[in-house]
């Protein structure tokens, strides 16, 4: 990033909005050079997303692995404060695309957002690997551990508050390999996310599991997709789920739904026992 | 919708989040019945959709037809409200997910919602002749202009302020006809929408043309998609576009980016002349 | 609204971007003719927000009964769907404005919205005694009471689901008698609010309460704040309980926060049981 | 923060929603102990809010500063993204509190954001001033500078890309400086806030001028805001314009509102010239 000035950047002469993605002209509608009628039915969803956002049209098995990560990451029941907001804002009165957006506000840094952090570790030390011929992975991501632990921050992309051997990343995992196996992608990312596994496991002395964060993170790495924009590629992942609960919340008929029942155990106040203003006047202004 | 308390619910013995979508347990992910690690690699991203928010595996013909309704919606552009919001956001300091969250939050009635209007008045009217065989499927379209007239309300999906002959438009419909030559789809509904459009030329006496809310309306109809979601599905459609314009955006590196320059023929204050609080005492409490 | 094109209006001379309310200029700031010197620490809160939205200065007893509207709304509790969303959304990772905007996002025509149809019924219902002298208040309520029943809606701002004796009713009510016996406010919407209840209440052959969207609907008419901006007055009024739940769930530390255990009979899967995709051939492309 | 599980605290025995902010019972509503009843009427809007977000009730003359900081930030015009975004969504057609929504969701860290980095800095500061006795704020001040230019990250709350004398920031510090004098506040924060901006001045050889996040920043801090929740207190005061903003654009009737005109100098597309898809076959699975 840059940090310039939209006014200084138009008294320039740059137009206010310059875009290298689409030009919109009566009856024309150019996406990155192309007529919009020969990408529908030609592209699919996968490949449509990843032309907007990286200008390059992936192969069918790129663009099926890019599919796999998407439904992956489509659905986690309704605890899940992403489909719970949504489920609950569909039962508010608002627009539906409203409640769907509520939900999606939700997925950052913490939920569903490591994806991204690994996959700015995962393209430093591959940029570093690449770069200093001596060093080897290895070693790179020794060294990223430890400036991980001196920061006193977590290695992304690892352990999981209910899965510990979680069906999604078995399967990208075994789905990323095929492609590694036939030449598709490099698997290099696939590597450091493993060597970063591996390490944290020797360290730490017990098992320590990828998580969906984590395999998603090293097989977009894989597909070339920008770290800073995961957090909206898990939006329009994970958006599939939201629009199915709160369809079936919507559908459900039930008004302005709270998040549980009004027990003691589930909901209690914890504050200063009750009291009066004892001098209004104190108070009036 | 039945209105109901969800309190109510629950006091009479229903679970307070009662879902048939999905079930999360210790590595086990079930959607609607199947186990996660074998839809990842199986289904399309529209499949998926589908399948959480209908409950069925589209086949491939109908899953592309659906795909291709999500990449003609993709993006129209940084001047959509959509996509210039979420360009904004993304010079805001904000998540990325809630500059795409602000995106998708104004794809409401007026900008997209429009498909929602012409799937319940394409359904509805499908249903009439349905049950009245009597009736003509031109009986009930006039009868439905006619009932839109009295309410003042316009026919959704005719019409557009840029194009009159869009290449969304045209190629969607190509493509569900081919499917209806295949016998994959009925037609139904792309006939109904198309005698609503004829009859409304007839009526106005120029040429009315469908837009990409109507005929995206008439071919979700086709594939069973219900109404109520439309703007949900949408949200997923033109979330590709805000996600790859807010990046682009968040890549430019401008900071807090505003609509438009500041010149007196974009922006004008229209209000009151400039006044002084003449007695400072009145206003003091 | 004239549902004009901005377009049409920026081709015949107007400014894209017209506004009574502000100027901006190099060390100038002016709100509809004041300098915005003069406002800081002249004007309350209640008294900015009016006067951004009516262009005009309330009284300071007006500018007080307002800011009661305010306050009493502020809080119900982490069971508001609004609390709930921003309380999870806080737990999350995102920017904190961000998590207030999630509360805020709920607060629509069930949640709170409830204040805008009142009011709207309540202007209505003034407008048609006001014109037509013949009628009486009484005849024009029976004729309104007659016409939502007629449409199957209910009385807005009657009834709770948890209150029949809403404390914030009681003082609301309270402090608008005082004004209106003071001479401050007409009182004609309280009287007209009454009407509705009192009518409905002979109808329904049972007690019927005012719930705090009712007083405040007539509340607010009183002080001649437009309809239409109702949810966002709400917005502002609940979005205090908003920050300050958001910020303790914050402070709590917990991170990715659900809406609920995950027990049995607060999260139940309705759906299918287990069952595998028979032929993997067929659901590949 | 903790960063611990809901469950965890859960099986601790803890309540799933644990709050000391309100109690709500059957016709009872306890704000941090006070009945909801006896704050109504008595409590401004910045009494509340503070009550609610640090349980105390600040005296009428802190609540009058505190509310003059959120008079001083409601709006700045039509060019704000805030501002923009609100209006942009208030054309296309969702409920008006999302539009609000939509507002709030922008004021991220770099959109009114910078008071709350000022408010740590200015926290963090007079501890370490407050802590060691033998350091002058000075000192300190110099140390903190340096560890900035050596983030390469800029003082927050100095400068502005439009004012260098900010009318806002003049009338906020000379009511601030009235309560110095009067003994309400310590004026400490304003003292640190104005070491740090004339040792920057000194660094720089250049004048540098508070602007209106600076001076926010030190007020708050007199006053004992949380940092962390400063972009929620800017969220309910940016919010008043973004109310009124919207309302006066929805009023206009103008539908899907783009941020500007499609000329040339204003929208331009910057891609690859047309092209097409020449083997069609290659892209088709």
């Amino acid at each position: 990033m840059k940090n310039r000035s939209a006014l200084d950047a138009y008294s320039n002469g740059e137009a206010w909005w310059n875009t290298s993605i689409s030009s919109i002209k009566k009856n024309e509608i150019i996406i990155r050079g192309y007529p919009i009628e020969e990408l529908i039915g030609n592209l699919s969803y996968s490949q449509m997303l990843y032309f907007l956002l990286c200008g390059e049209i992936l192969s069918d098995q790129k663009a099926k692995l890019f599919e796999s990560v998407l439904v992956a990451g489509a659905d986690h029941g309704p605890r899940a404060p992403s489909i719970a907001a949504g489920r609950m804002a569909a039962t508010c009165g608002i627009s539906f695309n409203s409640a769907v957006a509520t939900g999606i506000n939700l997925l950052g840094d913490i939920h569903g957002g490591a994806a991204e952090k690994g996959m700015k570790l995962f393209y430093q030390t591959n940029a570093i690997v690449k770069e200093d011929k001596q060093q080897s992975l290895s070693q790179v991501v020794k060294d990223q551990l430890d400036l991980l632990e001196e920061k006193k921050e977590k290695l992304p992309g690892i352990g999981h508050q209910l899965h510990d051997d979680d069906p999604r990343v078995r399967k990208l995992y075994q789905l990323s390999q095929n492609l590694v196996e036939e030449g598709e992608i490099s698997g290099e990312y696939l590597r450091i996310a493993e060597a970063f596994r591996g390490q944290l496991e020797q360290r730490k002395q017990k098992k320590m599991t990828m998580n969906i964060d984590g395999v998603s993170a090293a097989v977009q790495c894989e597909l070339g997709i920008p770290a800073e924009a995961a957090k909206g590629v898990f939006a329009l992942s994970r958006g599939m789920g939201i629009v199915a609960h709160a369809f079936e919340e919507l559908n459900n008929g039930v008004l302005i739904k709270g998040p549980c029942p009004n027990t003691e155990e589930l909901v209690q106040y914890t504050g200063p026992s009750i009291r009066h203003i004892e001098k209004e006047s104190e108070l009036q202004s």
